[in-house]
């Protein structure tokens, strides 16, 4: 089905991206084409035999062909001039900016190239924590409380301890932290600023229960995958967070009654349908008395959260033959005649 | 200072965009370059000599010098090989689809070129007429109630009469109606859901005073445009709207007390800062009681809303000369390192 797998992207996940593309390699069923986006911003068609740490932490990725954006695909040139790759559908893999942002998802519609992953408006309010709470609440999905902090903005707000800082844009756990006294607070803000220019602030609950359920819509029916009940220490740091989809930590079915399996599966489906489609996400929700509570939007989680589902190939089968972008609009220059008529002047 | 401006794109408001610029080219002190974005989102640069309504209608555009977007510019083939245009900045002319719903700001992001416009996350957040309203209540400024209706999805909503009827995604004023009764209300519907798969509903106040007010912010000051009380009948059409850019119209600057100019620059600064930084946007707000309404935030004016400005080409150099992008974040490696360190298996 000629897929392409596009990974890298100026992002402080630019690695984790690398390591989420190494694990899909070995996931899917047929080949794909590798498709690296440098810190530059550059795009190399890798060869998957050349597919390791190396090839990049060595620059050696720099010898492989590089590939240029343009409308209907990515080129490269040839002997008999540029060529375009014969893709069919793009997975966009980039975790963290460029590829959650929206540039990534703004670049396939604007070449019209097909791609599974979030839309524009999908990823802008999948990134941005805070947006994500008001998009959640207008679809009646609840999410904790919180307040936000604007750098430069002096304001007299104190939170209750222990409290949770999070940069209100970056993805995976970058630049949080958890502070027990306004000593931590005010290092936990230091440490935030330097990664966005607002900082989101919650109560930070220490055993409350985590789950994380995956899914996408194929042809108005959801696919869901398990519902994982992650390993956590006290939060998950960088590299615990995504070591987890190199297969290197236990997954763990959530035990849960019915009941509360329907609720999650209903508040994924507020969130999802129609914002998100041509995407497969991961939800992660918090519950609290028996209360389902949305925590954050993976709108490309790693490795596609393979491990969370029973077919993964023939789903991603199916999502591949279902996605599609914008209708083109029709442009007819009625407008133009008309004014020229009237005025004569342009 | 080698701007340029580009214009057209795949939008309802293609036409539109080149009567903008068209007027652009007439307000600007100094020559610039005219960047065109044609319905198949390929470019051309078009000659100051061609930039007529013909050239567009007539396709004669297409004989002009092709670019293409690659890191760090627009390029052109020449008898030496690829060029790259020299340009400081790019003005995004470009009105509603691709220009205002985040896809030319997320190509520039991407591609690093200097833009005057809005940036990604303000793009979706005012494209959008729900996210819009979530917004200005987050930062703290009013606006109408009103419902939404997704396409296919039935509900019992009984609008009361007359009530305003929107596509919730378009610009201009395309597919909006205004109902007075239930038939013309499943007319509104009908003609709406032909452009967006969401409607927003509002009531409709006839008598409603509408102001507009333009500005940026250039090093933390706000410049302020005067405050405009456009003329309208029941509700501005899509040619009455534009037209008024060509000079066409007379501007009437409104007659407001000091206080409530005061509130009205007030309401215009909590929405710009810092979302809208880079671009130059008018605000269109209504007054109910004393009381200051957002009604939609225009990201790329019409003509960069020239008209309304003491000394617009003063405004736009200071505008020019303070715009960045992105600062890019810089790869390491460290993270490939030290996994390969520990496995052995990248």
């Amino acid at each position: 089905m000629n897929l392409a797998i596009l990974f890298g992207g100026n992002s402080y996940e630019h690695e984790i991206s690398i390591v989420s593309a190494v694990v899909l390699k070995k996931v899917l069923n047929k080949e794909a084409f590798f498709v690296f986006c440098d810190e530059e911003r550059e795009f190399y068609l890798i060869k998957t035999s050349n597919l390791n740490a190396k090839t990049f932490s060595s620059k050696a990725y720099k010898k492989e062909k590089k590939l240029v954006l343009k409308q209907g695909g990515f080129y490269f040139e040839s002997f008999w001039g540029a060529k375009k790759l014969d893709i069919k559908c793009v997975i966009n893999l980039i975790h963290g900016r460029d590829g959650e942002d929206g540039k990534i998802a703004a670049l396939f519609e604007f070449f019209n190239i097909n791609f599974i992953g979030p839309r524009l408006e999908a990823s802008v309010l999948s990134f941005n924590k805070e947006l994500t709470k008001l998009y959640a609440k207008s679809v009646g999905v609840k999410t904790l409380d919180y307040f936000t902090l604007k750098k430069g903005l002096e304001t007299n707000f104190k939170p209750s301890f222990p409290c949770i800082v999070k940069p209100v844009r970056l993805g995976s756990s970058i630049g949080i932290s958890v502070a027990k006294n306004e000593e931590e607070f005010n290092y936990a803000k230091d440490v935030g600023f330097e990664f966005d220019d607002t900082l989101l602030i919650e109560e930070f609950k220490k055993d409350i229960k985590e789950y994380n359920l995956a899914g996408c819509m194929i042809a108005d029916e959801f696919i869901f995958s398990i519902i994982e009940e992650p390993k956590k220490k006290e939060f998950l740091d960088f590299e615990q967070k995504y070591l987890s989809f190199c297969g290197h930590n236990e997954l763990i079915e959530a035990n849960l009654n019915e009941d509360l399996k329907e609720k999650l599966k209903k508040a994924f489906s507020k969130i999802y349908n129609p914002l998100f489609k041509g995407a497969l996400i991961r939800c992660d929700f918090f519950i609290i008395d028996d209360e389902v509570y949305l925590n954050e939007i993976n709108p490309n989680p790693g490795s596609l959260a393979n491990y969370l589902f029973k077919d993964f190939n023939a789903t991603l089968k199916n999502l591949v033959n279902s996605v599609k972008n914008e209708t083109k609009i029709k442009i007819n220059y009625s407008f133009l005649h008309s004014i020229n008529g009237q005025k004569g002047k342009l």
